[in-house]
């Protein structure tokens, strides 16, 4: 992994933590009136309901529901609990509070900054996108045709047409490209937005994995060539990698997606895919698609090239949404709720000092000024820092409330710490606890984050790597699949073999599993490796699996 | 003004300056084959066409209306000629281009600081509303109800019931925040998110001022009491009124609205009005409203206070939007183009080495060293710069390129120059040159930014306080409005006076005039004083005028 690469642009963000969250806090006061959001349930609440959510007070956790037993209960519960999601009046949106916003700002700053760097410019192109706009190219059309949310009225007015709302800007743009691309000194024109587009799924709505809404980012690039287009796919490609290994922990494979799995449209589509372990599904976590010539034929987007030809411009076009937020959680959380890579917390570090009713005036006031002194110290470092001195609440209740929440590092403050100047820090990763004197924290804590980063990020991968199998017959596939793994097989690239698979591999409870992608590192494949589902010559290995 | 507000985050941004927009340049090798967009013609423009833009070759300069008389349509050539914005398929929509949104994202990131130190949160809710929801404040919903778009199917199927775009977000957090807060210990609630909203209007479509999807934040707040209500009122349009004197050098002034102009269902309105001397007009530049208890009474928005007792909560909402860039154009743009203040300008300085035919090869090589030296100091200091060294165009022809763009300072190097160790600085603003030392230009540059912006601002607030006139009768305030000033004027604050005053000031070529507001800061107002149009005792002055 990489040095810290959000650097000094953590110390803008260090004025925001404080706990911020008193609202579960203080519900638990109150009697329970509604159940926590089933994920069957989802689009079924009532938003205007006035009736209030509450922690769990019985026992220490904010969660019921246990991840390995039963994973979609508990991904619910984590999300609203954790205060990151709160399930909208219109079904299969989402509100994401400030703990989630904060994850897809850091990722916003880290990738902005990067293709910024590499000659990428910002714009803005509108939501909206006429009918005959959208259909402009015919395959790519078909692919979201019927996701496509219309509008059809304003205030009481029918519209001359109905106008869609983007599922995604290729024939938004590409128009333009047209109009702007006349010579090959416009070349490459390379543009991204951070906005949100829709897809009115129905299919298993689930925060941040699927919503009809969601964030993300769109880059669309031209270029003269063929050449640069595909070498912009894979520095795009690399950038994703990145965004989940660098900052989320994350590790994901590289690869191409095959013929039946590419974006509509597309020349090819390469992907950064991830592993759920208490699933056993993988996750398309970012795609960058080579669309090649087809939109710039559609759309007529040509260049007069230095030796004055004419010719159409080489396109890619690449996306990264707010999914990466889910599958940050899926792969680190755990019972006890969120656990939060230190580089992308809201809080990294929470405060806690615990007084006890035996403690003199003095005392209480002594241990509450270092307390202080060690959040002042820390936010000097850049570090985002909770101290948490609620006074109506016990420690024990507090180790819950920021646990579930999933902050790196909590620093407890006790009477017997305050007589040896020391302190405890404990990591959320390992729950693990180790004393500190007073004198080391400035130096401990960042290390500590650091440690802790890269040691989720190194469990992450030991349980990712435990989760795929390499396996050449049809028999071991499936046991595979049957062990929650994710399979490296050899294949042929028939599209119909996929499908077939798809097909055979599907269980009463269990979907079949398709290509995820064929990883660009690529094991050594024997001459006269044959393909596990068809037995003919296999061309290189593919990695299948369920798939969210 | 304040020290640059930007400061180390601008080094960010340089390494993004180089001539990004090769389009227009190129594009005047071609025959012109589409006429440029007239306001009017608005929203009949073929976007898939292929025929192209061309910049203007018969005149250096790129744009052929006059701002002093065609407004209109020096505008429109002004945003589109720039390259800001491009005019979209559908109307009232418009491409934000990488020029403009850079504007918009160094406001963003300014603006974002302030309110982010001083406790506000961001998050994103989803762009859909249901009918029940924006019903449910009655006043609200009619002042959007008609210029709300509705979505009335997905795909090629019916939704259920038609579900909204927001226009606000208003009836979209507020039946969350009821659910959220609970105890005193939850307030304040302070959120704020960047996102579009859409506004279907039918009015006069203008790029930035007035269209039907635009970019803004929303800030929602609830507070325990009115006066820390209040209080944020007013720290909020302190903030707006720095965006605009800060770092786009428009001066504003700070009112209350009046309760015909006031936001549907605040409490009060307080607004930052910005003045167009090039129409005599006002303009509004950003609300922040009190809503009082209306919202949180329609939505049940309470909380436990300490001494136990049942309370609303006290709500504002307030907005700022890409509008602020249309003012900025409208304000500073000359006949020439773009007058960019140096702290939003994507490039800040052009260096234009100019070699001539007969220079030798070394001393054209020793040229371009010289000019690449001076673009890396500059970029040193973390300014942003452009080093036009294209060999198919003439100087002259660059210098209405870059003016055109309104980049503050172009840095030329000529033969002469480089016999000197000399350059010279040409300013956008005043258009005059001075000659610079080679040893100098690293600590002139930057000095010289800071006096152009300071100097912008000051060449505006004149042109602004020229604009507006002090008056206490009828045939005054006409006799202003005639010439195309602002007009302050007493008033009682009754609201059919502001209505009758809208009619009769109404003429043949022109609007009406309203209240822009009741300025914050007012002059003596001796007892005994008239409304100009009532007679009746007045209670303040009221700025009036005709308005965007």
């Amino acid at each position: 992994m990489a040095s810290d690469p959000l650097g000094a642009s953590d110390k803008a963000q260090s004025s925001t933590a404080k706990p911020q969250n008193g609202s579960s806090s203080n519900k638990s006061a109150k009697p329970a009136k509604e159940k926590k959001p089933k994920q069957k349930a989802e689009g079924q609440q009532a938003a205007g309901d006035t009736r209030k959510k509450e922690m769990k007070k019985e026992t220490k956790e904010g969660l019921s529901a246990s991840k390995a037993s039963s994973f979609a209960d508990w991904y619910t519960q984590v999300v609203t609990e954790a205060e990151l999601i709160a399930y909208y009046k219109v079904s299969g949106c989402y509100i994401l509070r400030p703990g989630a916003y904060f994850v897809w700002e850091t990722i916003q700053r880290w990738f902005d900054g990067k293709i910024r760097e590499s000659g990428v410019q910002n714009a803005y192109f509108p939501m909206f996108v006429t009918e005959e706009q959208l259909n402009a190219e015919k395959n790519h059309v078909e692919g979201f045709a019927a996701e496509v949310a219309w509008v059809t009225k304003s205030g009481s007015s029918d519209l001359d047409r109905p106008i869609a709302i983007r599922p995604t800007s290729e024939t938004v743009m590409y128009p333009y490209y047209a109009q702007w691309v006349r010579s090959h000194r416009d070349l490459p024109l390379r543009l991204n937005q951070w906005n949100t587009v829709v897809r009115w799924e129905f299919s298993n709505p689930t925060p941040f994995i699927r919503s009809r809404e969601f964030l993300w980012q769109e880059g669309h690039s031209a270029f003269a060539t063929q050449a640069e287009a595909e070498g912009e796919v894979f520095e795009i490609l690399d950038l994703y990698a990145r965004v989940y290994t660098d900052l989320m922990a994350v590790p994901v494979i590289k690869g191409r997606k095959s013929e039946g799995e590419k974006f509509a449209g597309a020349l090819f589509t390469t992907t950064v895919e991830a592993f759920v372990p208490a699933t056993g599904r993988g996750i398309q976590g970012g795609t960058s698609h080579c669309l090649g010539q087809n939109f710039s034929k559609m759309f007529g987007i040509d260049f007069e090239a230095e030796d004055r030809s004419k010719q159409l411009v080489w396109q890619n076009s690449w996306g990264l949404s707010t999914r990466t937020i889910g599958v940050m959680i899926m792969v680190h959380g755990d019972d006890k709720g969120l656990v939060m890579p230190p580089r992308c917390a809201q809080t990294q570090v929470v405060i806690i000092p615990i007084p006890n009713a035996k403690l003199s005036v003095e005392a209480k006031q002594a241990m509450a000024e270092q307390a202080d002194k060690f959040a002042g110290e820390l936010r000097a470092l850049g570090l985002r820092v909770a101290l948490d001195s609620r006074d109506n609440y016990t420690p024990g209740w507090k180790y819950s409330y920021w646990e579930l929440r999933g902050v790196p590092i909590r620093l407890e403050l006790g009477p017997k710490d305050m007589e040896k100047e020391s302190c405890v820090l404990a990591r959320r990763d390992t729950l693990k606890k180790e004393p500190v004197a007073w004198s080391q924290v400035a130096s401990e804590v960042p290390k500590l984050l650091d440690t802790i980063q890269h040691a989720m990020y190194e469990k992450a991968l030991a349980e990712r790597d435990a989760g795929i199998e390499k396996v050449t017959t049809w028999e071991d596939f499936v046991r595979a699949l049957d062990r929650k793994h994710l399979v490296l097989a050899p294949w042929a690239y028939e599209e119909e073999i996929e499908k077939d698979v798809k097909k055979r591999s599907a269980t009463a409870e269990a979907m079949g599993a398709k290509t995820l992608c064929i990883p660009l590192e690529q094991p050594d494949l024997p001459s006269g490796t044959k393909c596990f589902a068809s037995g003919r010559e296999a061309k290189n290995w593919a990695l299948w699996g369920r798939s969210y």
